[in-house]
C-alpha cells in the first residue's frame, strides 16, 4: 500500500518590483510544499510538488499548523483511492477537519498548494505529464497536437506600471513578449487616472495591431461610476476583455456592467471556491459566450474545488472554453491543457521563480505546449530547482 | 506623540472536546495579541489586548509574516488619528497593504486580533471601559443603568454533541446555566438526525419553560431537503431562532427559507467583511424586524469594519437590535454594549480561556453587566491571565 511519508513546506519570496492598481509584489511569497510517497524510483521515493499560484502569500502557518498535522495523523487508507493511488478527494476532505463553512481566502491557497502536489505525485506515479493525468482521469477531451501533447492558447500578462517612463516601458514590454512568441497582451489599468490609462491602452493597442490582442485589467479597484466610465471610454477599442473592473464580490455592480458593456468582461482570481462560484454566476449576470472564469485551482482549494467549479459553469451554459485560469505558471498551463480550457495567462520573465514556463515548453503563435516531463514538470524550470533542492534538504 | 514599541502574538489552545455538527473544537487555537505603546502608566507601558474570537484559528503566520511587520515598518504619525490617539482605520489599512481584494477569510480574524487590540489599548489611555470608549468615539446611543455600565442581553450558547447521554447531559447543561441566571439558551442541531433533534429541542424547551428561550444551530449544514424538513418539524415550537441553516454563502437558499420560515433566521458568523454582508443583504431575503445578525468583529477585519457592518444595516432598514455578535466573550460583551446591540452571545463554562465573561461582570436576569476595568477587563477574566504573563514575558 503506498503512504504518504512526509509533507514539508516552504515560504519562497516572489521576486518582482512591479505593481498593479492595489497591490506591490516585492513583498509577497509563495508556498511550495512537497509530499513524500513510499514509492521509489531509482533509489528514491517519489515526490510530488505544488504551489499556492501567485498573489496571495505564502501559507505556512496554515499549511504547518494545520492541515499537514491533520494528513500525518490520518489512516494511510484514508489517504487513497480506489484504484491504490492517492486521492486528492479524500486528502482535501481530512486536511479540512474541524473547519468551519465559508471564509474562503487564505486557507483555499493553502490546501490549494498541498492538493495540487497531490495530483503531480499522482502523475509522477503514473509517469505521466500532469495534464495527461488530468484528462485519463477527468476524461476531458483535449485536442492533442500531433506530439501528443496539446497546445494551450496563451497571452503574456503584464503592462504593470513602473515608476519611469511607464508608457515607453510599456511598449517595450509588449515587444519582447512579441519576440517571445505572443501575439495577446494584458496590461493593468487603474492605477493611475483614466486620460493617463486611454494612453496607455493606445500604446498597447499600437504594438498589438488591434483591440483584440488586449485586455485590460483594473484589479477590482472601481467603484461604480469609475467602472462605468472607462468601459464608455474604452468602448469603441474593441478590447479583448475588461478585467475584474470592481470588488470581486460586487455582483450586483458586475451585473450592472454586464447589462451594458460591449466588452467581454473577466472576473474570478479572487473568488476561491465553488460556494462564491455559485454566486457569481446567479448574481453576477455573466454570458454564455462572450465573458471569461479566471478561477485558479492553487488559490482555491485545487483541483478537486476546480473541478466542482467546472461543474456549476456547464450547469449555468458555460463552455471550458470562456476559462483562462490566473496565474501564469507550469501548473495552471497543465491544468488548461489537462482540462481542455480556453488557455492560461503567461507572466513572461516576471513572479519569479514561478511565474512564466520552462524552457522545455514550445511557444509558437501565441500557444505553449507542455513537455512530457512526468507530473507538472516544475524540476524543469530553472529557476525553481534550487528551491525544490532546499525543500529535498529538509525531507 | 504616541508610538507603538512592538507588537506580539501568541496561539493560545482552546479548552474543548465538544462538537457542534461540522467541527470538533479540541484541536482549536486563537491568536492572541498585544500592542505596546510609548505611553507609560505606573512605571509600565500600556499595552492593548485583543483575539480573534473562537472558532476559526489562531492566525501567527499571518500576523507574524505581513501585518505585524507592516505596522512596525509604518511610520508613527501615520498610526495617529487627528486626536493623538491610535487610530484603528489607518492601522488596519496599513496592516493591509499589499493585500489583494476578496478572500474574506483568515486574514479577516488576524487582523480582527489585532485592531481590537488597538481599541482596549485607547480605552486605556483614556482609562476608561472598552464599551464607553467605543460608545463616545461611534457616539451610538446606550441604555445606561444606574450604574453606569450598560446591561446587556445575553443567551447562553451550548447543547453541543456529547458522546454519552447527550440528552441527559443537555439538560443538565442548560440546568447549570439557568443556575448562573441565564434565562434564554440556544443548542445545536444537524449533528444527529432530525427525530434525535427534535427530542434533543423538546428536552431544551422542557428546560427553558418555553420555546422562545431556545434557539437551534445548524452550524451551516443543511442542504435544501434538510433545512426545509427541519423547518418543518419545528414549526409549531415557536423557537428563539433557527441559526445557519445552510452554507453561510448560500443565500438562495436563505432566501427560499426566509420566505416560507415562522421562525427568525439567525446567520453571519461565516461571514467576515462588509461586502459578504452586503450580498447577504442583496439577496439573502432577510427580514427588518425578524431575523438576526452574528457577524463578529474579532473573526471580520476587528470593529472598523464591522461599523461599516452596521452601517449597511442600517441603509438596508434593520435595527442594531436585531445583532447578536457570535462569540461569548469579553470583546463582544464590551461591543455589544458600546454599540446598544441587541445582545451577546455566552459560553459559560466553555472554549477556555476565552469564552464566557470574568467574575467582575455581573449576571442577572439575563442580562451581563461589563466591569468598570479599562479597555476591555480581559486581565480580570483568570483563565487569561496566565496567558497575558506569558505575553508580556515575549516583550
Amino acid at each position: 500500500m503506498k503512504t504518504i511519508r512526509g509533507v514539508y513546506e516552504i515560504s519562497v519570496p516572489l521576486i518582482g518590483n512591479m505593481a498593479n492598481a492595489v497591490v506591490n509584489f516585492s513583498t509577497h511569497d509563495v508556498s511550495l510544499v512537497a509530499i513524500v510517497s513510499s514509492v521509489i524510483r531509482g533509489g528514491k521515493p517519489v515526490t510530488g510538488f505544488g504551489f499556492n499560484s501567485i498573489g496571495r502569500f505564502a501559507q505556512p502557518g496554515i499549511l504547518r499548523r494545520r492541515m499537514i498535522p491533520r494528513i500525518l495523523a490520518a489512516s494511510p487508507e484514508a489517504l487513497l483511492a480506489e484504484d491504490g493511488m492517492f486521492d486528492p478527494v479524500a486528502i482535501s476532505a481530512v486536511a479540512m477537519r474541524d473547519e468551519k463553512p465559508g471564509g474562503h481566502g487564505d486557507r483555499a491557497g493553502a490546501l490549494g498548494a498541498l492538493e495540487l502536489a497531490v495530483w503531480d505525485l499522482n502523475a509522477k506515479i503514473a509517469d505521466v505529464p500532469a495534464w495527461s493525468w488530468i484528462a485519463s482521469v477527468t476524461s476531458a477531451e483535449v485536442n492533442e497536437s500531433e506530439c501528443n501533447s496539446p497546445e494551450v492558447p496563451t497571452y503574456a500578462a503584464g503592462g504593470y506600471y513602473y515608476e519611469d517612463d511607464s508608457l515607453g516601458r510599456l511598449q517595450q514590454e509588449l515587444q519582447r513578449y512579441q519576440a517571445l512568441g505572443f501575439d495577446a497582451f494584458k496590461i493593468k489599468i487603474g492605477g493611475a487616472d483614466l486620460k493617463a490609462d486611454m494612453q496607455r491602452i493606445d500604446a498597447a493597442i499600437d504594438v498589438a495591431g488591434s483591440g483584440i490582442r488586449v485586455a485590460v485589467d483594473a484589479n477590482g479597484r472601481f467603484e461604480v461610476d469609475t467602472a462605468l466610465a472607462y468601459l464608455e471610454a474604452m468602448s469603441d477599442r474593441q478590447l479583448r476583455w475588461y478585467e475584474e473592473p470592481c470588488d470581486p464580490l460586487d455582483f450586483d455592480l458586475l451585473q450592472q456592467l454586464s447589462s451594458v458593456t460591449n466588452i467581454p468582461l473577466a472576473t474570478g482570481e479572487n473568488l476561491f471556491s465553488a460556494q462564491d462560484t455559485r454566486n457569481l454566476l446567479r448574481y453576477g449576470g455573466l454570458q454564455p459566450g462572450r465573458d471569461v472564469f479566471q478561477m485558479d485551482a492553487g488559490l482555491s482549494y485545487g483541483l478537486t474545488e476546480y473541478l466542482k467549479i467546472l461543474e456549476l459553469l456547464k450547469t449555468a451554459g458555460f463552455s471550458r472554453s470562456q476559462c483562462f485560469p490566473h496565474g501564469g505558471h507550469l501548473i495552471n498551463l497543465h491544468i488548461a491543457a489537462g482540462l481542455g480550457l480556453g488557455g492560461c495567462e503567461a507572466y513572461p520573465g516576471v513572479f519569479n521563480p514561478f511565474g512564466g514556463f520552462s524552457p522545455a515548453c514550445a511557444y509558437s503563435d501565441g500557444k505553449v505546449k507542455p513537455s512530457e516531463a512526468p507530473g507538472f514538470g516544475l524540476e524543469e524550470k530553472p529557476e525553481l530547482q534550487p528551491w525544490l533542492e532546499k525543500l529535498r534538504e529538509m525531507i
